[in-house]
């Protein structure tokens, strides 16, 4: 079985982008062969900055390392490394309704946040389909708001094999992913950078605790009262980093009054720089090895343009270019 | 300097693709580095039919050396011989304003026309754009239908530029076809296959010339009496084929009268046989060899390719790619 995501590279981690995606798509290299992308491709479509687009897919590929990805197991590689995929979304588009794409939610929101649509992100439901049917894909995690185009996908799967026969394209399945329960943000909102309410992953020390110990919004209940432990921001965000132990402790001292919030504060920054310290270290030892994260993209490019090279080959007889 | 063609493989060729298209792109090998593309992606926008597709681009390989093309000069290839085209073609998607493709004749036609629009219709001006830019193209010919098509290359070509920097792409200048005149048909219509109105360039001997004698609309004019001069279409047809001498005696025996129709029928008949003699005795030698055909495609194809190879190394540089 294999299971495909990809993730795009649009700046500094946040702890919200962690548990949303980072730790979910870590934890599949267990239940088959994954094939993990950077989707610098789609990047382009909101932003047309070379340096940046350069620096977030190195960051985004050292991250994504020291969190756990294993270049072992999973092929990991740059999206435009396989630059193949586009001849794929042109086959695509051939067999794609104009109307489909007109319905796209990704473009609607866009376009409603006052982003000057451009062509490629009228198109990008076409791209994604070819990312995912360039390497059979069998699996694709998809959270609520990919469903849609996970959906278009499968339809164009379905129309090419229409089309041109059977067994042209494999329609993949969405695993959908139980709704991670949102990550709030140091305002209680969900996090997201867009709100300025983020943690980093690897951020330094001190301006990140300083960020839990100054932004992060709180009542005004006296030290010695209880504190409320519903919408707690605090404890929402000590139970994604502390033991069970800790965690209850948390919530009793909560309860019990008699601790400030400046102490739970302090106890939630220690946890969750320790909870990332061994990603740290390992981020560390990526960087002190200039060498490294070219090596495993050019290797997993390697990887990935096997399967892709089959795929089209296929597929290319199919639609009759050779 | 480089000049760049592209023809759709759409079927047989008739007397008005001739005059209309090769003849004028045989003779710009003689004005620079010519370039020349058969357009099997462009096909699959209309068409979805493999073994049709493989057919056509065969008989225009075919038609195409026949008529006069010198891959020795010439750079000869399949559009998809060189799917890097279709990154470009996504590179340029995203400076593409969504409005630019809206305003397209071509697609507002076709769908006027009844052709269910898919995406590829919509889309097709960009991967034109980027067929052009992919070689560093100075030089397109165009018809007044392919007018609006190059101004927005030259718009993309220009937004790139604007975006990553001048130089990035080469902002490709039109040459203006001189109107060559309209190739009459049988019913005096513009010769078109929607018309059923073509003789074909190679076809039997027989029902070539028999479409002539059988279906080409004359007037009523009794033998003796002079016949008309102006909107003949035999006349019309005749220019293409004859000498100037032989041309001027028709007219002449035209204005005498004492001619019948049946006989101008089988002048023109004869020196439209014999003006494809060349081509035709040629096209049997190509067919006679089999694996020449794919030979120069081949080669064609290598050649274009180190062109393309070097045009999109500097594009993905400047985009943030590499």
């Amino acid at each position: 079985m294999r299971i495909l995501t990809g993730l795009q590279p649009s700046g500094k981690l946040h702890v919200g982008n962690y548990f949303g995606a980072m730790q979910p798509a870590v934890q599949l290299q267990d239940k088959g062969e994954a094939f993990y992308f950077i989707a610098d491709y789609h990047a382009m479509t909101s932003s047309q900055d070379p340096a940046a687009l350069r620096e977030n897919v190195r960051e985004l590929a050292i991250d994504f390392l020291a969190c756990g990805l294993d270049p072992e197991r999973a092929v990991f590689f740059r999206q435009s490394a396989v630059p193949e995929v586009n001849e794929l979304a042109w086959i695509l588009s051939t067999v794609c309704p104009f109307s489909l794409l007109e319905k796209g939610h990704s473009y609607k929101d866009k376009v409603a946040n006052g982003i000057a649509p451009n062509h490629a992100l009228f198109a990008y439901p076409v791209l994604m389909a070819a990312d995912i049917l360039l390497y059979d894909s069998n699996q694709v995690p998809v959270g609520k708001d990919q469903k849609q185009h996970l959906e278009m996908t499968r339809d164009l799967a379905g129309k090419l094999n229409e089309t041109y026969g059977e067994g042209t394209v494999v329609v993949p399945e969405p695993i959908i992913r139980e709704d991670t329960a949102v990550v709030v943000g140091t305002d209680g909102r969900k996090m997201s950078k867009s709100y300025h309410n983020t943690l980093p992953i690897f951020g330094e020390e001190k301006p990140s605790k300083k960020i839990i110990m100054k932004d992060l919004v709180t009542d005004s209940t006296p030290l010695e009262e209880p504190k409320p432990v519903e919408d707690s921001t605090i404890l929402a965000l000590y139970k994604l980093f502390a033991s069970e132990a800790d965690y209850n402790q948390m919530v009793a001292d909560h309860l019990s009054g008699g601790f400030g919030y400046g102490h739970f504060k302090t106890r939630l920054a220690d946890a969750y720089w320790d909870f990332f310290a061994p990603m740290r270290a390992r981020r560390e030892e990526i960087i002190a090895d200039p060498g490294y994260v070219d090596a495993v993209l050019k290797r997993g490019a390697e990887r990935a343009r096997e399967e892709s090279a089959k795929v089209l080959a296929r597929v290319r007889k199919a639609v009759g270019l050779v």
